[in-house]
């Protein structure tokens, strides 16, 4: 076995590379690629078949077990790359947690495209996050999205680009195996018109509860953000507004556990609980 | 009016104590005081009882009406403490959010052991959480337990206190309207027993879907930390384990999305949505 390709220096340029797809959403953009870190996360996008560009261990981290793990994982896709080792100096200036497992890799972006999403169930149920921002919500908001097994989770106006690291953080990899797309709200609603959708939108005008909804056909929860709602266009396309009866002090909640509320009432309905 | 005093100095004693009160756990407990920022959180903490020590404004931000609202809240409590000005400097100093209102106090903190707790209702609907950490979730689970209703959210084995900053902030101001307690699990449970509680815990072992369980009694729902899940105490003390059925890749779902699933989930069995 050759000896494996080492990087010590924090001045080598691929490790200036990474910095950037870590650290600049245009970097990310421009390059279509973006940076996984740890040996779950990195074992869930290969599995969502995601193309790995090239790979990096700290070995005293990562023993060679776990490199055989992951190296199996990418030749079931025919990758045969081998990892780059890389110095403990330079795994800490690159990775965002300590504590993960020393594997760092540079992976292709996926197109999100509204036009490449296809919906296989002929009874789908999609939830639409219009202009979520915060990294943490939009984790959770993929968390659920897997958890639900739901046809796709379109994000409407998004704010931020999906391959953020602290959104791929808070997602726990959910960012690879749930389908995401992306979109104008114009955009969205066509493409939910075009799948034939009940469209319900999380908003207090004309609503009902959202329990008194039959979510047994085709189905599309919209949530807005939590500071401004949904953009006028939401109320006027929506079949039926509805809300999350509200008995406390403060009228609001989380945005994703609000989501969350809505996409299991509607898998309660359906029977697949 | 005597013209209000005024604090210009960043090396002011009470900011000094101000940004302790921020900064340090331990200054907030033995101290029994925490700070307060916003004029919504100060007027949710007032509604709620609390005590308002002293109160601070920047009055290029506050203007004199917005701090009559403040002084009218806080007169009906009895409390006739007029408010310090400080400078645009100091504001920033203790402020962590800069385009709040100009608006911070230092309350008194409650009480929140679990012998304090009065539960009213006689068919209560309680959240257990054990061992919260993240500040974000346990606010969310603030607002969740506001937003139902609940007779009181009882943190078992707390790993912060409940006056954290952030814990405040992401709470949007529920940690005053929601009856929170805290004790060790076996005190948390002893509690439970006395009030007849039928204790869910969120675990697989042995465990049934949510939906086919009747919450339409006296319920205490329990979620532990995703990391180690629950202390096993629970599970032996549970009548019944419950599963959020996961249908994804990922078997893990945000603590606060999980609880405000089975949380409206009990509401809706109990037709008060």
């Amino acid at each position: 076995m050759k000896s494996p390709l080492s990087i010590e220096s924090l001045q080598n340029p691929k490790v200036k590379d990474m910095i950037r797809l870590k650290e600049k959403s245009r970097a990310r953009t421009q390059s279509s690629s973006f940076i996984i870190e740890g040996q779950r996360e990195l074992g869930l996008a290969i599995d969502a078949g995601y193309e790995v560009l090239s790979w990096y261990v700290q070995p005293h981290i990562c023993k060679e077990q776990q490199q055989e793990a992951v190296r199996a994982k990418l030749e079931v896709q025919g990758n045969y790359l081998a990892p780059t080792h890389i110095s403990q100096a330079v795994f800490e200036k690159i990775a965002q947690r300590g504590s993960t497992e020393g594997v760092i890799a540079v992976v292709k972006a996926k197109n999100h495209q509204l036009d490449q999403l296809i919906i296989k169930r002929k009874n789908p149920l999609v939830l639409v996050a219009e202009a979520p921002e915060k990294p943490g919500n939009i984790g959770a908001l993929l968390r659920t999205a897997d958890a639900a097994n739901l046809d796709a989770l379109i994000i409407a106006n998004p704010k931020s680009d999906l391959y953020n690291p602290n959104i791929v953080r808070s997602s726990v990899g959910a960012v690879f195996s749930v389908p995401v797309a992306m979109g104008s709200s114009s955009e969205v609603l066509r493409f939910l018109e075009k799948l034939q959708a009940n469209v319900y939108a999380a908003a207090l005008q004309a609503s009902c509860p959202y329990t008194e909804i039959d979510f047994s056909g085709p189905t599309a929860l919209v949530v807005g953000t939590e500071a401004t709602g949904l953009d006028a266009l939401w109320l006027e396309a929506s079949n039926q507004n509805i809300r999350i009866p509200m008995r406390g002090a403060i009228d609001s909640m989380n945005v994703s556990v609000a989501a969350g509320i809505l996409i299991f009432e509607a898998l309660r309905q359906r029977s697949i609980l």
